[in-house]
């Protein structure tokens, strides 16, 4: 900005909330009072509002500059659901049947026969080298440019088989409320995801308010090519770089964030590494588990399921007083489209 | 902030403001036209500001949203000097010399021997997997706290061998001016740097204004871990993970900023990818590249240098019209200390 219009922009601003300073001031403490609408009065956002209060006191014992702020949030079973199966691989499977015309042997080859055949008995007996196989095949030997074109297309057709919406549809209003309440703070909000940065990048900001320098992920090696016509493009390459996931994350952290989160939150144990990392700083923490208890809303599981299982996270977070929402009696609303 | 603090707050800033738009108008302009002060009047300085104004001007064709002003900077060469060897391979061979009384074996095996005799052509002639041995004993096998108090220290006491000087010293204060005038301006500024991202996030943010999480650069494999005392750590394993170098560089980008740069400077050859990369987007774009041609002030080389080789990227960028800094003449000081 020149210095003509940055003074027009700065006395503008000042005369705003200088407004809203003197007449504005019942109004304003009930914005933050009603933060977060979406979520019943609990232990659970009292301990959400108690530390975001304690931690943003300038002055006070716990302040934590506001550089310092970081939250990190794991994206599958946190910010949305992950049933049947995680989206990513809804995503893979629904790749699969679109390239099939061009790969006549899928046929009769495992785990692409057992997509096919809409058989997810038989895609679950592949194991995981099947569905490794799977994620590799539609997921890289494409250009970024190109698999961001495919994820968007998907997301804009795909529909979620038990609530025939979109996927981003089933995000979780409680948690907009809760990054939209953080960034109000002065936190920075990032993903730390299992999920590969190249699928999430495409829409966490539009949905979450997330930009994609700040989701942390799950990547494939990727090489620099250039192609015939002269023009340079990165070619996502069917080997895993690095994996997001459990012990992973604290190395994502570190590797793309650099600093230790204050505040994370998580659904599984595969976050139980992100939650250990974050309380081993020093000062004021915040540890947070979703324990998915809805069975009707949303979905019941946590122990004994193969997607998202939360044992040994859910035992240690009992143990050392981690904040666990449950789902059920904690959320007033689950997903925004019920408003 | 609470609602209360936010109204002074901008109040305040509304006054100021307003204050320097009234009464400050020619200083303020005077500001923007001695943005560059240590730069000479030259094609380069020129470029360089009418490719700011376009790219920032509201409504004009070439008009660029502050979210996609992305800045990246390599940082040997570019940012700062790296003769008569890249600093951190300094700092490895300060760190040999600090190791070798726990490693008695290393008095007759190379490349350690060359390093504690002090034999740089010895060194040279161990070769490039003499090189990478020294890199690995050097920055891993210990956790990441470790490695940055080791960096920090040695960046507190070790001396440039021609400058008698920190390294940090060595920095070029036409290039911090232009990062300040590209922040000023609305860019992100990064650094993109074959050096390993843990050595540089120590001090990048002191040094450059560059926050930890905007430095991309090359990775060691890390591995999270849990003590005997029940603390986690992060653990550098001797296993290079990412080498963002040459075609790595764009690789780097993608993968850390996931956005392709408007702007771009480099020095050598293991830059041409990143202005490749960025010339192949659509709109305005600048691509630069520092030119070493002061043997007097700082150093003069190119073509056959082993360190910061200057050629087939000197040829693209006369080719396609990029901008090469003449450091001699383009540049009134070299360091801030020479001012």
């Amino acid at each position: 900005m020149r210095g003509r219009y940055r003074g027009i922009h700065y006395l503008v601003l000042g005369i705003l909330f200088a407004t809203v300073f003197i007449f504005g001031q019942p109004a304003a403490s009930q914005t933050v009072a009603d933060s977060l609408p979406s979520w019943n009065d609990s232990p659970a956002k009292k301990a959400i509002i108690e530390f975001v209060t304690r931690v943003t006191k300038e002055g006070g014992a716990d302040f934590v500059p506001p550089a310092e702020r970081i939250a990190t949030f794991d994206n599958d079973g946190t910010l949305w659901s992950e049933m049947p199966i995680y989206f990513q691989f809804m995503f893979a499977m629904d790749r699969v049947k679109e390239l099939a015309p061009n790969h006549p042997e899928w046929k009769d080859k495992l785990p692409f026969k057992a997509v096919l055949d809409g058989d997810l008995k038989a895609l679950a007996a592949s194991g995981e080298k099947g569905l490794v196989e799977l994620i590799m095949v539609t997921h890289t030997g494409i250009t970024t440019d190109e698999y961001v074109k495919e994820v968007a297309d998907w997301l804009a057709t795909a529909r979620h088989p038990r609530f025939k919406r979109p996927y981003t549809d089933l995000v979780f209003q409680p948690m907009l409320e809760l990054l939209a309440y953080l960034r109000e703070n002065g936190f920075k909000t990032y993903i730390v995801s299992g999920g590969t940065v190249e699928f999430m990048r495409v829409w966490t900001e539009r949905v979450y308010g997330i930009p994609p320098e700040q989701v942390v992920g799950s990547t494939f090696i990727t090489r620099f090519q250039t192609g015939n016509d002269g023009m340079p493009a990165l070619v996502l390459q069917p080997k895993v770089e690095f994996i997001d996931d459990g012990p992973g994350k604290p190395v994502g952290i570190n590797k793309f964030i650099c600093r230790r989160p204050i505040f994370a939150f998580g659904n599984s144990d595969g976050d139980q590494q992100m939650l250990e990392w974050t309380a081993a700083g020093s000062g004021a923490r915040f540890m947070g588990l979703v324990h998915h208890t809805d069975a009707v809303r949303e979905w019941a599981y946590d122990r004994q399921s193969p997607i998202g299982r939360l044992d040994k996270a859910l035992d240690e977070a009992t143990a050392r007083g981690w904040t666990v929402v449950d789902m059920k009696h904690n959320w007033k609303v689950i997903y925004p489209f019920q408003q």
